[in-house]
């Protein structure tokens, strides 16, 4: 069967819980890691390079840009981040699976990058529940909740570019979900060229 | 999510497992039904009409053929043999999975007619192990054996035409694929199309 791991890319409006799903996906799992991003911003306290974050310069990023290392990149304020390619690459050939946990944006442009991803669409259960949700983290004012509210609304039109999508209604059965589609995958015939060749070779 | 049921086609070559597999996907499963056959040859001993097969006249028969109301059928012998359409989509509707164990030609005549099922490819874990589960039957003379396992060898071509393919070098680690293959499709985003909408709208 198909032996490489595959890139999970967990994507949805803000609010939607791919965070939670991310980290709950990690949980007694040696076979899928997180993908680390790449900043310019400088690490804050108890953050470690090539754990948080890998972390550079301005100068060496827009390198990275110029050499096609980045599966995506954005420019934040001052400072830049994104997704090296070698890390997923690295860690797909070796058979891990790979969460990429990253906005619709973001999403988008690794799809263009890297179409053999699975992309999946997280969703809240409803769409009261997401304002809730955003009104839940307490740090904005209510014209930005009213700000971030609209754009997520506006996002899940986004939905028919991706592969998957599931509702986390329930983080337990949304990871279940994604860990079924993880499996499935690695059963689509178009994986899995080559296999039955070998088969009847008897390699 | 996606609420109605799904049809899995199990397929492959002859001794490949696909019957052994359909048995075990049954077992404890309340949400997945077996696809009843209907069939013109006589009931033999034990066979109940409606559980085993549904068993008609020729005539009947031939009437269910000009009025498409079969997925596939075929004639072995002088006998009829044939997937009724009816019950596959009244189960289906009702939210119920329904297995369709076939041989290949069969299957591609059932993803002409009915594209949205899921087509699994059951692969034997070598040719080798294909033989030996062809000649254990017992039941064949050297020279069928020999011809059918030269069939199987050219059907695996086939394989291409499969959504899915899953090795059954263990019968449980098959049907889990196999489970993981139905959760993941009912999340395919082209299986869902109307939820976000549903989901904005607050229905």
């Amino acid at each position: 069967m198909f032996k490489k791991g595959l890139l999970i890319v967990l994507s949805g409006p803000s609010g939607a819980g791919k965070g939670t799903i991310a980290k709950a996906l990690l949980k007694n799992e040696n076979n899928i890691k997180l993908s680390i991003s790449t900043t310019t911003r400088k690490p804050r306290v108890g953050e470690t390079d090539g754990k948080n974050y890998f972390f550079t310069t301005v100068d060496k990023f827009k390198n990275l840009i110029e050499e096609d290392k980045l599966l995506e990149w954005a420019k934040v304020y001052d400072n830049y981040y994104g997704t090296p390619k070698d890390f997923v690459l690295k860690n797909i050939e070796e058979g891990f699976d790979v969460i990429l946990e990253i906005d619709i944006q973001g999403a988008l442009k690794v799809k263009d990058k890297f179409p053999e991803g699975v992309f999946v669409f997280i969703l809240p259960p409803s769409m009261e529940e997401l304002k809730n949700r955003i009104k839940k983290r307490g740090t904005e004012t209510e014209e930005e909740i009213l700000k971030r509210f609209k754009c997520a609304y506006e996002e899940i039109n986004f939905v028919s570019r991706y592969n998957y999508v599931v509702i986390n209604d329930d983080v337990n059965n949304a990871v279940e979900k994604i860990k079924a589609i993880i499996v499935a995958e690695k059963c689509r015939v178009d994986r899995n060229k080559g296999l039955y060749l070998k088969i009847k070779e008897g390699q």
